[in-house]
């Protein structure tokens, strides 16, 4: 294993949407996906399975609540969800609005581009980045309050 | 949308490993990668969103119990989680033991190969599906017998 320290306990990794205790949210800033965010566990452990009962319902509420968000903003052709972490094995979700006018669609974002995404559809998404970061930080902030 | 039957409301999916109520598990038979299943949810549901909260909570229960074996089975180098659908839009996870030895990795199984896999070791891993399609059965029985 690297001696290096790891790059998600390192640094933000992305822009800062949500801070809680046990998970961060950050927006990526993938060139062509401006609406791809990360869930980011706070602990540094490598897979789904390390979290305890408690913690797993957590981390997939999280992830269904960036989920929920996505969909009510932008209506994405499809929503990518994935928790890879072979170059950074240090739990996180990638949870990403994918439409059919992208550059990879239908092939998943890790593939060849298929074609340039289409100008006027990304602007409109990427013109909304502000409105769904709030509303990111409202949900997520709703979902930790102690019921 | 597309009027075709869904593929994996008419057909199978893969080779059966187990078959609940909601879900049920299937491996894939993807080339270079013998230990790649899939959890696939019964109902036709495009997003783990459509999910209520027990489905939710038994969906993401399989997935882990799949993830588990794998770890143990096989001490992969990485598990890699992923929900996409964005070729056949019906909810199923794809669950996939990574090795540093294979054709892809680090990169996601999506990406372009960056090797031939080491021969041997896919063998070894190729060699013990029967095992492991054996123990996540047992696992996914264990998962939904009534508490």
């Amino acid at each position: 294993m690297s001696t290096e320290p790891c790059v998600l306990c390192a640094t933000e990794g992305g822009i800062p949407v949500f801070q809680g205790e046990k998970f961060r949210v950050i927006r990526a800033q993938e060139a062509g996906f401006p609406a791809f965010y990360r869930v980011i566990w706070m602990a540094h452990v490598a897979e789904l399975s390390d979290l305890d009962a408690p913690d797993l319902a957590l981390c997939m509420a999280a992830v269904v609540a960036v989920e929920r968000v996505l969909r009510e903003q932008l209506q994405p052709t499809k929503i990518n969800l994935a928790a890879l972490g072979n170059m950074v094995a240090h739990l996180h979700w990638h949870v990403i609005a994918r439409f059919d006018w992208d550059s990879h669609f239908p092939a998943p974002v890790w593939a060849t581009a298929q074609r340039e995404p289409e100008a006027a559809a990304l602007a409109q998404v990427t013109a909304k980045l502000g409105v769904l970061d709030q509303a990111l930080a409202q949900s997520l902030t709703a979902l930790i309050l102690p019921a």
